[in-house]
């Protein structure tokens, strides 16, 4: 093949598609959705707003409307046999969730977003979504109306009636996590959609690159370092450092400044106080303290992870639920970049540079 | 963000990875796995001996062995339980391959491609490739032993035992349609292999990307361009012309010579004979001959559809299962270039130019 263009590996840095609905500039330590701070949003509105904000690209003129279009979603009467019937053949939450989506297209008949005009497009966005929290929790029982989302996820998780307070630092920690400029998972929907593909196909590919250790990360490793530091993190870190191993939940490749979504999350987890968040607190100063000394070059800061996990655990979600919560709000970034991907007819479609034997002919 | 690279839309032509599986030249008509004319294979291989050279890189020694590698893949015991699970969930054939793949993984527990060294992941490789001609055809009834994927497919799909000669043709078909450099759904494997997800995450985003109208394509149509032209093509074709509708199975994005895949299964059709064999040899030469009159700055040839669906219709399959019978034999490319990328640490996480609304910080 003639005419191949080279670029950084990993397509490092290439401008693959142009978004309206986030931005991150890693210098400034600031990211926004559509323009709006996305840490003000994560500490003052709903959930659902921003849901509303990202896929419909504005806050929602009456919120209690699109909070009912997801309860309808929710209630759809094909959906509780088939989440037992996915649930039968495997308690991985992530799986479950897959399963959902593409057994769901296969029942509502779902076309190509190319056969969908704006309108239906937004539906299947909002239904497919919907099902994320029903699909992730262990079960999928009916919560009382009009409690919203976040609450009835928490307890379907927990099993018990969540604290308010637990709903308002989930919710925060959700809005911070729905979306966060380009990424893989992103960046499959995206291709995904680029060839018409149905909304299922584009979140199960999104969620399987997402499932890959290189981009979910494992956000509850942070507390797996808490726990071992115990109550002398000075001499853990110290022993952790000199070993060569690096500190899980500290630095980002984006962020040079503080990561403004663990600033955020620190600030949630201490309204929520707790031992382990004095721990945690305890833990951040003295492991920033010990990388500035070896680091001095470059900041190592406390990244989303760390706070991140602390907060779950505050509020109850086990630490085998953080990826699968995680997954809950970066759905909603997905069919964001879906439904915008889809007003594009080009398809992304790369080349390969073949360096295997020579042809034989 | 600073330091944006710009390319071409849709990235035309920039190189995402490097391969050795197979590389396609479009000017020369040709393209080969390997270093070995695909054409060649497909007329002169057993469709387990290409899959053998596609994932391992060689020609197998012992093909006898690799047969009964993919046998005892396909006859584990958690495979036929959930396949009934699935289907009876939904009778579309890539959803229930889809949802077979993540439910598969979740049942075995699959890890990471990075946690399993290369015996390992051509483990997976073959185990969740195993499972595509079970999931895809209706049935998944046990098959007397040895007679091969591909016969064992064809009785599944059409209920009968078959005719050899429909074996060779179907085999030559797939072998062709296995692997033709890159493309979206072959990127998308690609893409989620390198964050390091499992085989089943990376397989059914890319049989996500395939159901796309933009990629799949729809190889059925051209036997409906048969149907209605009838006996009177040149009447029927200029017809269409004359509207300004596209001729389907007529012209290649590569291909600037015939497509070598349509001349193999044009060849394979004859040999297969029939009055829909005679109706097509007509029709393709009268559709050349008009496209050339219209178009004598490009040639439109027949493009791998066009016979591909005339074989596959004289080979009993119907037209629902035609693009599942694609994804049968495109799953061994993508399972080829996944093992390829996993051996590469380096995430494939492209960037994105915000044009959006300013943000109000």
């Amino acid at each position: 093949m003639s005419d191949l263009i080279d670029v950084p590996r990993g397509l490092n840095g290439v401008v693959a598609a142009e978004t309206a609905i986030s931005d991150v500039d890693g210098d400034a330590g600031f990211y926004h959705y559509r323009g709006h701070s996305a840490v003000d949003l994560a500490r003052t509105r709903r959930f659902e707003d921003v849901w509303h904000l990202l896929v419909v690209g504005a806050m929602p003129d009456d919120p209690g409307a699109f909070a009912e279009r997801i309860a309808t979603a929710q209630s759809d009467d094909r959906l509780a046999p088939l989440l037992s019937a996915v649930r039968a053949q495997s308690d991985q939450p992530l799986a479950v969730l897959r399963a959902v989506w593409t057994l769901a297209a296969s029942l509502r008949r779902c076309p190509s977003l190319y056969d969908l005009d704006e309108a239906g497009r937004l539906d299947e966005a909002i239904a497919f979504a919907a099902m994320a929290p029903l699909a992730l929790a262990p079960s999928a029982e009916r919560m009382p109306a009009g409690r919203g989302v976040v609450s009835d996820y928490l307890e379907r998780v927990t099993g018990a009636t969540p604290h308010e307070a637990h709903v308002r630092a989930l919710s925060a920690y959700l809005v911070a996590a729905m979306d966060h400029g380009f990424n893989a998972s992103t960046f499959t929907a995206r291709v995904i959609a680029s060839t018409g593909a149905d909304m299922a196909s584009c979140l199960t590919g999104a969620l399987g690159a997402l499932s890959g250790p290189l981009h979910g990360g494992a956000p509850a490793r942070a507390l797996d370092s808490l726990d071992a530091a115990g109550d002398d993190p000075a001499a853990w870190i110290a022993g952790e450092l000199s070993a060569g191993r690096r500190l899980m939940g500290f630095g980002h490749a984006v962020y040079r400044t503080a990561d403004p979504r663990s600033e955020l999350l620190r600030e949630v987890a201490r309204g929520l106080g707790g031992d382990r968040v004095v721990q945690a607190l305890a833990f951040q100063a003295e492991a920033e303290r010990q990388l500035a000394v070896r680091h001095p070059e470059r900041p190592l800061r406390a990244n989303v992870e760390f706070y991140a996990a602390v907060v779950l655990e505050q509020c109850g979600i086990p630490r085998e639920m953080f990826t699968p919560t995680f997954a809950l709000a970066r759905t909603i970034g997905w069919t964001a970049h879906v439904l915008e991907q889809a007003r594009d007819p080009k398809i992304i479609r790369p080349a390969a540079r073949y360096v295997g034997p020579g042809s034989t002919r």
